[in-house]
């Protein structure tokens, strides 16, 4: 069907009319924790999608990296960002760059979820989530130990 | 030079860091009013490209339209966008789609800025400005010719 003119009302809450909220990734799939999509903008016409995710208070995105790059805008809360070997925290409206084959995870703040824009190319490869030894490499070094164990303070 | 990661922070007032305010278009392209562009990504590794746009009150965008569609999330305030034949108000975070050959054009409220995000393929193609005999058409419709000498409250 033909691309129509639409205008989809904020229905508070950051949901929206006519888009539905969905489970982030099938369950079981990859490890992440209370988070949903909502898909924005997906049709044939654009060749990105512009998707909504949402982390309830301490929930997080899965921990992977793939050749595509994530164009990223927070738009509700603040929490921390995994980029590469860095934990850096991010904030309502911050713009995050996500180049290819970094590894990458949000965490929403204790204290209130945090929400974001991901625009990505509609043609694109599957995330690749850490070996073994990708994660003890992670993990060795204590800052990226606390944020994947859910131990930083955003 | 090839994408890399990058975090670039919200400054406050619609601005973010190492993003330049850019006039909207070359002054004397096209009519428009007190807006302005910032590009947030637009790397060529996405195939699209992420603006933002902002109206002082009072402001509009150019009346026109283009083969490209356009994927339009208001970030701020509110206002009133013509969309076809189409007047309707529109209030942040609200989602816009705008169909190829759709005559468009937002217009900010008088009491406060209209900004917006505008997602949009990379390559496209020029927009159309209407001719006089297309704007005599749009202006035959009572409720257009307001929007248009903005005389529409939104």
């Amino acid at each position: 069907m033909a691309l129509r003119n639409l205008i989809r009302k904020f229905s508070g809450a950051f949901g929206w009319a006519e888009v539905e909220r969905m489970p982030y990734k099938e369950e079981g799939s990859a490890p992440f924790k209370a988070i949903s999509r909502q898909v924005l903008f997906a049709d044939p016409v654009f060749k990105c999608e512009l998707r909504y995710f949402e982390m309830e208070p301490g929930g997080y995105s899965t921990l992977e990296r793939h050749e595509h790059a994530h164009a990223v805008m927070i738009l509700r809360g603040r929490g921390l960002c995994l980029l590469d070997t860095e934990v850096r925290p991010v904030a309502s409206h911050d713009l995050v760059t996500i180049a290819p084959m970094t590894w990458h995870q949000f965490r929403a703040s204790e204290g209130e979820p945090l929400g974001f824009l991901c625009m990505v190319n509609a043609e694109r490869d599957r995330p690749l989530l850490p070996s073994e030894h990708e994660l003890k490499r992670l993990r060795a070094m204590p800052e990226i130990a606390a944020f994947l164990e859910g131990r930083s303070a955003p």
